[in-house]
């Protein structure tokens, strides 16, 4: 553990088959008016949509609806979203849906009482929150991003082609988030896959920074173990209730903040990824997976003692009479074929990306420091250039 | 993961060498009136009570005086501290010590405003808190119970040789904690290694119990090997801070509610060790590790894959050519060795249990039934008979 820091995650969770009985603690806390805030409709056609709209009008809620909100939530979205609030007067914002839905819930939170353009202040220039928040609470129907537990928010503004992620205080994370594993059930293998590799992600961010000594290491070595082993068995069954419960939890606390505390973190993968998401529009966990064999395998040199314990903790890869990169190289492959085995995309050609998008996706990857080597604009280029 | 459950820990941590700032932050919100509640004396020795004093000052704040906390706090110190609580019409209750300080300044908490005798009505009855709760904030000078973010409260009552724990609500939860590892260089090693061992059995009464698969036994078994690399660098250097403050970390994650969460446990030891404890008034991680091995030994037959799994990812125990018992066994074996070395406690006679206490703490240890062997007496007299 380095450094100083504090840790605070007040978000309320409501975790199981029953979670959704959450509602009926939750809601009465709140005010009359609720923006129901949700995606494309599969909500409607699964049902989920119908318990909530029941839970509202059991407690007594005047509803405003807000559906549409796409998978990489755009900055116009957010205009019209912010309007809607306003007209709502909304008391609480309710988001049913995954990732998307909620990091855009709280980016209309943050706007709502404010007079600033929002993709202005909070996304170009990272601005603090001084107005009203509106609070959000959470029904989670996808997992990957953690946004249910945290103040995370992407925005993609589809002009600048720019995908950009606030992270914002504790006051703007969720009140409350409902956690039924069986809601990710009729999710489809490729988005399944892009969330659990998304989760992954997030905890490599995380684990590849840093040579000091720290708890979180050895917890996220553990939270790889268990995401493995619980994606192999949702994979060959999507209704295994215990994986996909495993599976929720695991994303939750990948990316709730603790696991960074006391550490340094990358992110460089999400740099590359959001580059690559902002030009293609692709799903955000596939754009992660295309994209990180061959950063890993750019960096690996600057950081082998880190990858060689990744191997063997988490690969079990046999560390006898091999040479530390050989152990290091080793994890990678065998990260590498896992991967491929459960589906994901390992390149960026397969997301849409053409050979004329790569100056102005290497212009828009945001360059990190925390990583094992501090990439500059021709390793971003080699590094994407491999994954062609 | 199992079941339904519902997790919430508002509680705001300050962690390093500069945590103390953080009573910058957390006294403005909070009246003018402050118990401040220790122990015995050690917060004036090395200095923590002078600074805690002066931020207290700074803030403008009244001090009212609670000190002279035992190891084990008693329910007569406990009936003092609420008169005294009364007396100043205290707004906040800041604990600055151990957890037997923290447990107490919450059992005060909830009792100051309650007209009921306040051992029978939480040890005895185990009621829920109906009254105002005066909030409690920590500065933790000692690691092991993970007190500073859980609702724990344990009080001894001496006349009934009854040492009892209720798990308070979230609502009783420390407001905040300030953790510096610094704070914990100056322990006496009795002190140190018996807080590490209250750390490990608070994460082994979670991890032996069920057989679901499930992420917080990964968790946990992250926390126990870095757990026990940190202790193995601290009993050798107390000062080295880096180890210092990982164990910190780990105390307050073994305990504060995340690792139980989706599955049974056990606690039986800490029946075992606590009832010693009201019989002798040892130190609670001694009572705990001198009652483990026979435990353990005791119900392996009835939780064998479990303690083979402990064995091989917390002890390297190689499975070769092994039998699942003789796994787990060399798993405890292993456990037992690293126990002794460290200089932990290893028989109850050596905390002063004598022949003649023998039914004593039969009788009031309590039956759990989430272990992988529900006890009888007689099961109890024989662990115990094994631990003298």
């Amino acid at each position: 553990m380095i450094g100083n820091f504090t840790y605070c995650n007040p978000t309320k969770l409501y975790f199981g088959k029953d979670a959704l009985n959450g509602l009926n603690e939750e809601l009465p806390k709140y005010g009359k008016n609720v923006l129901l805030v949700y995606g494309g409709g599969s909500v409607k056609k699964n049902g989920i949509y119908d318990k909530v709209l029941a839970a509202l009008k059991a407690n007594g809620k005047t509803v405003f609806e807000d559906g549409g909100v796409m998978p990489n939530p755009t900055s116009e979205k957010l205009k019209e979203g912010i309007a809607r609030a306003r007209a709502a007067k909304a008391d609480l914002i309710l988001a049913v849906g995954g990732g998307s839905v909620c990091d855009y819930a709280k980016a209309v939170s943050v706007s709502v009482n404010c007079d600033d353009d929002a993709w202005d202040k909070y996304f170009i220039r990272f601005d603090d929150v001084t107005c009203d928040i509106v609070p959000v609470g959470c029904v989670l129907t996808m997992v990957g991003t953690g946004s249910e537990m945290n103040g995370g928010s992407v925005i993609t503004n589809r002009e600048q082609k720019l995908k950009i992620g606030h992270v914002f205080g504790e006051n703007v994370f969720p009140k409350f988030s409902i956690l039924n594993p069986e809601y990710t059930f009729t999710l489809p293998k490729y988005q399944m896959i892009s969330g659990i590799y998304d989760i992954m992600s997030h905890i490599l961010e995380q684990y590849f920074s840093g040579t000091d000594d720290n708890t979180s290491d050895y917890i996220m070595e553990g939270l790889l173990r268990s995401l493995i082993h619980s994606a192999n068995i949702a994979v060959q069954n999507p209704k295994d209730y215990e994986a996909r419960s495993n599976i929720m939890w695991i994303a939750t606390w990948a990316l709730n903040t603790l696991v960074a505390k006391g550490k340094t973190t990358d992110w460089e993968v999400h740099m590359l990824g959001q580059a690559v998401g902002a030009h293609t529009d692709a799903t955000h966990g596939m754009t992660l997976s295309a994209v990180s064999m061959p950063y890993y395998r750019y960096i690996l040199p600057y950081g082998t003692a880190k990858f060689a314990r990744y191997a063997v903790n988490v690969w079990d890869v046999a560390p006898s009479d091999k040479s530390e990169k050989q152990i290091a190289e080793e994890g990678l492959l065998a990260m590498e074929n896992w991967m491929k085995k459960i589906g994901l995309v390992m390149n960026i050609t397969d997301l849409g990306a053409t050979a004329d998008m790569l100056d102005g996706i290497v212009d828009s990857t945001r360059i990190m420091t925390g990583g094992y080597k501090t990439l500059d604009k021709n390793d971003i280029r080699a590094v994407l250039r491999a994954s062609y």
